[in-house]
């Protein structure tokens, strides 16, 4: 079975609101084991809608429709719905019971337009909808589309949400005779093409309904290993071995086989062994104590951040010695040793992170360059563990990003060998 | 004129990532009067790439696609195009340059896979990636497609992004008769329902051709007045005309009409005048400064931050009393003031901002609930200019931007009347 997703809006076609209802019921079939082949997004007229839907439907097994049920004009799905299958509309006396239940607690009355909410393309069966008015419909089209599926749900997120998850996906998993397995490989610090290279042999051996796709995002590539197929346990078995040979590959890069950011992973580091951190940031600008503090239950291990940015503030709130930064530099791993030090000191934290460097688009030089980064890593039992020196070439925001990943990225190698 | 988009990617399909890429490409070309009639999104299989640009082709003046353009194995764009056309490949010297250019700061060689990034079809025209190492490039089809336009660039959003604004745009833009005139009215501190209901009169008396679009967001409301003629001199009076209705109408809460962030409206305020800030926070753990810190040139007025996460380090580093904190909780007015007041003195800015509250999902209670916020502001010469206590309901991360920009907005304001 394979399906296909339509979004109607002109707001998605002007780009002023971004689809994720389609992200969101596609994942939602890749759950149940069936793929999406195409999504495509259009207007809300009634001859293009009534085209791209006889378009989808002759590609696909099912066809998921969300928007223009709602009350208003530009609401035509219905009218093109008929128009495609040349069927009429009936009250669904259960849609009905709904809207009045909805409405009467509210204590309004039930006007025509109302009424229409509750009218439905005959012979479809009725998703009730638990969130709002508009009845959504999974018909099947026998007419046409040789049984072929097409399902009217509304565009409001949270109501199409539900009757995805109540009705529309029970319906479909029963029908479905495939099993999946995602896995994600989620890595810090190596390139989509370094990466591909590493494992160029892997990848030209992938088991039979098993796929491979580079998710590269502002620090990273995230790997995502698919396994489709129609018995549970060769789908597991076929899916891990890809993982393991993976993870043997390249484990020194991946930080996790899971949904999890890195920051969340070394929270989890930090909280089974009753560890605590610090950090000291210049050109990070707060950013690294704000990713650690996006984790629930951080309060239990992140201690204390100090955003120094000016040269008087590394000096009073951390102790770096003046003449440290007149003889080196701010920017430089004399300094960036200095902070962390002086973090260890100032907070009591068994671990201090510190950055300073460039991030742009003034303030650098041939031999200190915009997107160049020092950082180390203190530990209150040993002192300064690492410094380093790396080479960033971003914008400002895309720069700061990469410095946190990097700092945060050399504490998670410190936590693994520690 | 009229365009289609069509994203390349089996992540998209899948749903593990949502298609942010294409609204932003259709916001784009609306702005150069240039509608867009559908959004397709498919696999990147060669003969299914090849058939949807072929339908796309058939239907608008110009194809925007992206993905499949990069080093790995399924990157296949450019095959699809080759068989949908007929054409070859070609070796582009100034995509070759660029890309010795930016690998040879990095002393990384030029392998096969590499040199490949710089091959495009015959005869296209090359965009240059500022951002990345794919060449984009724009193709002019006489051979089916009656001199429609097919645009290929990277799926990477900030490649994409410099490309369209660099090339693509200003190509477009030449091309199209149409005149359009956006203006974003950016507010704080207003949800949409009550500013709808604000305006609802201008609303109601929109000039034809202009359009008023609702923008939420995490933190506020954008609107985006749109207007849409064939005269310069037309489009730019009926757009003021309404722009300015709305800000006389709604101007306690508009920061800006132009596309900038609150941060940076903050920190031309405070640059223009030579003050300076300091900021002291607990539950936005380095938000705020992360933000302040994310404008270009906040060197010259962001002097430090402290993320005083443990009351311990509330009273180390910022003085806050250890009786303040146990009489009143670290989650109070007293503490917020106290910390603005030791951020003050801590750092010699001229401005302080706190905040201390409950961002969640744990350690909440009926007194003081998960979303709850304290905040205070201190000037130099005046002390403690502000505190206040205020309730947002979100998860964790949405909490955190809340709040942050809760204190921004105070700051914003301060300065108004500073």
């Amino acid at each position: 079975m394979r399906a296909e997703i339509v979004s109607v809006g002109d707001e998605l076609l002007k780009g002023q609101r971004v689809n994720t209802n389609a992200a969101f019921m596609a994942a939602a079939l890749a759950g149940i084991g069936v793929p999406v082949g195409r999504i495509v997004t259009c207007s809300d007229g009634e001859e293009e809608m009534a085209s791209v839907f006889a378009e989808s439907l002759e590609r696909a097994d099912i066809v998921l429709v969300t928007g223009g049920l709602g009350p208003t004009r530009d609401d035509r799905t219905k009218k093109a719905v008929q128009q495609l299958l040349g069927r009429g509309l009936e009250l669904s006396e259960e849609a009905f019971a709904n809207l009045a239940a909805r409405l009467g607690q509210r204590g309004v009355e039930l006007s025509g337009s109302l009424r229409d909410q509750a009218m439905v393309i005959e012979g479809s069966h009725v998703i009730a909808n638990t969130r709002g008015s508009a009845a959504g419909m999974i018909l099947c089209c026998p007419e046409r589309f040789q049984n072929h599926y097409l399902v009217l749900m509304p565009g409001v997120p949270s109501e199409m949400k539900a009757m995805m998850e109540l009705t529309v996906l029970p319906w479909f998993a029963a029908l479905s005779d495939t099993v999946i397995r995602h896995t994600p490989i989620k890595t810090v610090g190596i390139g989509e093409t370094t990466l591909a290279e590493m494992i160029v042999d892997i990848e030209d051996a992938l088991p039979g309904g098993t796929t491979l796709a580079y998710l590269p995002h502002a620090a990273g590539v995230t790997l995502m290993i698919s396994t489709l197929g129609r018995e549970q346990e060769v789908v597991e078995r076929d899916n891990r071995t890809v993982v393991d040979a993976i993870a043997r590959r390249a484990g020194k890069f991946i930080y996790a086989t899971s949904e999890v950011s890195l920051e969340a992973t070394i929270g989890a580091m930090l909280a089974t062994r009753g560890l605590t951190v610090a950090v000291a940031e210049s050109c990070t600008g707060g950013l690294v104590a704000s990713r650690l503090t996006d984790v629930p239950g951080s309060s239990s291990y992140f201690l204390q951040g100090f955003v120094v940015y000016s040269n008087q503030a590394k000096e009073r709130s951390l102790g770096v010695p003046k003449e440290t930064i007149e003889r080196f530099g701010a920017v430089s791993e004399e300094v960036a040793r200095a902070m962390a030090v002086g973090c260890l000191e100032k907070s009591g934290a068994d671990f201090a992170l510190s950055t300073t460097g460039i991030a742009g688009p003034a303030g650098g030089s041939l031999e200190k360059p915009v997107g160049m980064l020092c950082l180390a890593i203190a530990k209150k039992t040993s002192g300064v563990l690492l410094s380093k020196t790396l080479f960033m070439h971003a914008d400002r925001e895309l720069n700061k990003f990469r410095f946190s990943e990097a700092v945060l990225r050399e504490l998670w190698e410190c936590l693994q060998q520690d």
